[in-house]
């Protein structure tokens, strides 16, 4: 097995920025160093880099790229002034590059506080990449954090539904729902995987099924179409999802196609599980209603590969994720445990304690 | 509008056989005459022609030209069983070309029987003709007495869900599902369809947008992943789909997808009604278990337009069907009009009854 192809979505190597660029998978496996700004900005653009943590990690170190392409730290009050500035500039242009990505705004920014600590420029500098480097550590931590919970939670149950993807290409580490695979895998127990291929941007046939593909852990991919079939056919133990964000209640958003996934498993009686570092979860939101649903664009369901598939004139609707209610979720695998009903308490428990 | 556009899967007309060349769809509409069995038999085996109807029709008429091409008929006993051997051999060829559809060999056979009663070369190839008419024609009646009996059931139901594609281009009428659709547009009633759009072969985005594109009716696409979501945020008033296979007691195969859609109709309390006509129910068996799902080849998942989604070493699990238990239908609507629960007793007394 080459290992370079286990590498997450990015890494901090020796100095440098690196991420898989994900629009080529899975013809082509192809790491690229980000050196500069407009590059790092291109990346998130352009989707290159995807999945939260991945995002929030990249705009981090995107703090520390930029800085360093400022030019040496001057000393004295109007060289910390010149850093505060350059700091400022940066963080904006990175925040700005996915505005409706909130990770990559909450990391742009909690680099850009600590750094602004500093008493100087170059010490700024230091600040900016020390807290760069601890949201990364965290990740990874928190990814091993869940794994290890949801092999435990687990048990023998060896046959794992999952959608899109949430694996080494969405984190800093071995990823959220994809990671509890990695765990039992790791721990030499029997996993196989079903992977719904998730249109409209196929990140479960492109992404989900490269990663395993190549940890040498089978995989079989299925149209969205098939999922349920493959439930009542007596085909899944459990199904394993991501979130985007979680309510107070449990309600949870995350990728089109999760909603259908947990009725069907409801109603096959399979166990539902959504994986999720506690950072995912917002007391603000009282429930699913207070979650806004973004569109996205047309294209994305009436193309495939630049090939016309729906006719002009055609209407699409095509949301980003969709809601699934509270009782339809088994339990939340967390970097803090597992949380079980009635999710309103172990929820605030969990954050209470966080 | 062009009224070529509203033209049905196939046709007979002044002697000619002539197809959509669904394979082209949605970007480039296409009539094809076939003249020679061997034309037949491809549109048959690359699905320029596809929806069961729509096969039988093709098929039965494949016979008188296959007829035709064998030259003139002969008088006498010797001209009778030459023509006897060709309606043999045709019909033979016809069958084999999708050895799977059920309404092929039904079609085929049929022809073939009513032909084989006549006691000249002449009068078989008559009988032939008038036979594959009478399929046309029955398929055509078919598909009205299903539209009109939808289009009562539904009343004011005005968003509907569909799946696959169960319409002009599945029939050589007005189509099953997507009949109703048709029927309540002509009597100038509100009504808007949600096309789901039917991975692996997206049947749904292909052909049952571009049908009602062309017609002028209210079309939006979604990913199958979103079909969920759209019931959950009442975006749908009933859910239609047609049937490949009813067993006696209610349970239904069809294209794969409609199981999940018929779980979500259920949470969401919408109606689901499968439209199709008594031919594609089967007293023969008794229940969903004793119908044969087909695995379909595993490129229809990894591939789209060429393009590759998922990676070399992934498996794939294509089931060309699923099978929607009894209960979870409303009604199934038919050309011998609606069957209500206990499906038993209606299916059995509708079949009785034909």
């Amino acid at each position: 097995m080459d290992v370079d192809l286990l590498r997450s979505a990015v890494a901090w190597r020796d100095g440098r920025l690196e991420i898989v660029d994900q629009t080529l998978l899975p013809e082509r496996f192809v790491v690229r160093e980000l050196r500069h700004l407009v590059e790092v900005v291109d990346a998130l653009v352009r989707l290159a880099v995807r999945g939260a943590p991945a995002i929030g990690v990249t705009g981090a170190f995107g703090v520390v790229v930029g800085l360093k392409e400022a030019g040496p730290p001057r000393p004295g009050p109007e060289g910390l002034a010149a850093a505060r500035a350059d700091l400022q500039r940066t963080a904006d242009t990175l925040a700005a590059a996915r505005p409706t990505a909130v990770n990559l705004g909450w990391a742009v920014r909690r680099v850009a506080a600590a750094a602004a600590r500093a008493g100087d420029a170059a010490g700024l500098r230091r600040l900016a990449l020390a807290e760069a480097q601890a949201i990364l550590e965290e990740d990874r931590a928190a990814c091993l954090a869940m794994a290890e919970a949801g092999r435990a939670e687990l048990g023998a149950r060896s046959r794992l539904l999952t959608h899109c993807n949430t694996g080494r290409l969405a984190t800093a580490g071995l990823g959220t729902a994809l990671g509890v695979v990695y765990a039992k895998a790791a721990a030499a127990e029997p996993v196989q995987v079903l992977a719904s291929e998730t249109r409209p941007l196929l990140q479960g046939a492109r992404l989900t099924a490269w990663e395993l593909v190549n940890a040498g852990i089978p995989v079989t991919v299925v149209a969205d179409t098939a999922a349920g079939a493959a439930m009542a056919g007596g085909l899944v133990d459990a199904v394993l999802v991501g979130c985007d964000r979680v309510a107070a209640n449990g309600d949870t958003a995350n990728k089109i196609g999760t909603y259908s996934l947990a009725v069907l498993a409801r109603a096959n009686a399979i166990p539902f599980y959504v994986v999720g570092p506690l950072s995912s979860f917002d007391p603000g939101a009282a429930d699913g209603a207070a979650i806004e649903i973004e569109q996205r664009p047309a294209d994305e369901v009436t193309r495939v590969a630049g090939s016309r598939l729906a006719p002009e004139g055609t209407q699409v609707w095509n949301p980003a994720f969709d809601v699934t209610p509270a009782e339809l979720v088994t339990a939340f695998i967390t970097d803090a445990g597992v949380l079980r009903p009635p999710f309103g308490d172990s929820i605030a428990a969990a954050l209470v304690s966080r």
